[in-house]
């Protein structure tokens, strides 16, 4: 295996394993809704990673890797990211699903432009917006209507989400040569970034977060 | 709204219900799994689940009723059999997703007959096998293999989860006039069970239990 495969495979599992799992935690997130149709709402975001997964792992097999070894080096840190994020409630829920899932949607689009087309234009087709979380500005926005103090602790929710994100992601990347590697020096088809890419590309995920946080009445 | 009509709205609102929240209990019930295509494997028949619960909210607003309205009178008969019947493990689980739904769906498809067509139609095309579950036998027999008094565990738990499934059963129809005349008198499009009926109804949910207690090597 080469390395530009090894780190396409690596990518492949990581959002795999991501999704898997969001999959099971946006289910039992689901299971705080105070209403029915709120509890299918998040049940349909659930089932969007479930069958984004079920893509990826298809992906997989067909690069002639095993799906489960693939994923298992991925699910210490993306585990600890769910372990230190539980939310508390119900709209810690739905903050975490909107702004934790949108700023990783965002990272792995960016690193899908590192690695072979076929593997790229999956992913992206996989990360591709299905408005099942629109909802979730509405209920977001009502709730900070009603009590307004809800805005500030949500607000400092969300830096949190943000903040262990970031620190998963770098345990990942100094886990993982060929990942790092991949977006330092490209994997052969496409070119690496350069520092300056690195920052631009991370002002980018920065500033569509903003405006995630915006849409739901929040500060970033 | 006729009393047929009521008892088809019925019908559907205690199988969406029931949908909604087996998918919220199956995503559960799957982080215990050892591996994670096991994981992925009851992940699928959750999923499932909700795809059901979607086709039927559907149907439900088709007919002019309220999904949310039309689920509430189901919530604590099924919440109750959920809560009493928590599997303890991995293994319990999986005999839960197998022989509990498979009672409970072979119920609903035995009831589906006293509905219009239409409905009846969409509930048996929801209803239908979609081999998802075939992954249990060859888990829970193995680990029957691997260790022969785990039989005789599961074999009381699946008793306890009929017993409950049944008593939940019951309460429902104590509760809801509308559902208890269908079954007893139809619908206007079907004629109605007689006692007569009602015992062969019985007779066959009891013996394709039997063959499903058979497959996972457990005695019924």
């Amino acid at each position: 295996m080469t390395t530009g495969n090894e780190a396409e495979v690596d990518l492949l599992g990581a959002l795999a394993y991501g999704q898997l799992t969001g999959f099971l935690r946006l289910a039992h997130d689901a299971t705080a809704a105070p209403t029915l149709p709120e509890m299918a709402g998040l049940g349909a975001l659930a089932v969007d990673e479930f069958e984004r997964y079920r893509l990826l792992r298809d992906r997989i097999v067909e690069l002639g890797a095993d799906p489960e070894a693939v994923m298992a080096p991925f699910v210490p840190a993306v585990d600890s990211y769910h372990e230190r994020t539980a939310p508390a409630d119900w709209l810690e829920g739905l903050v975490k699903a909107y702004v934790g899932e949108g700023i990783a949607t965002d990272f792995y689009r960016e690193i899908a432009v590192f690695v072979p087309e076929a593997t790229r234009e999956l992913v992206l087709r996989v990360l591709v917006d299905t408005g099942n979380a629109d909802f979730v500005v509405g209920a977001v926005r009502q709730a900070i209507t009603d009590d307004p103090r809800v805005g500030g602790r949500l607000a400092l929710w969300a830096r949190r989400l943000v903040g262990e994100a970031l620190s998963q992601a770098q345990r990942v990347a100094a886990d993982r040569d060929a990942l790092t590697q991949l977006l330092l020096s490209g994997s052969g088809s496409a070119p690496g970034a350069d520092l300056v890419e690195f920052g631009r590309m991370f002002n980018r995920i920065t500033e569509e977060h903003v405006r995630r946080m915006a849409r739901l009445g929040l500060t970033a």
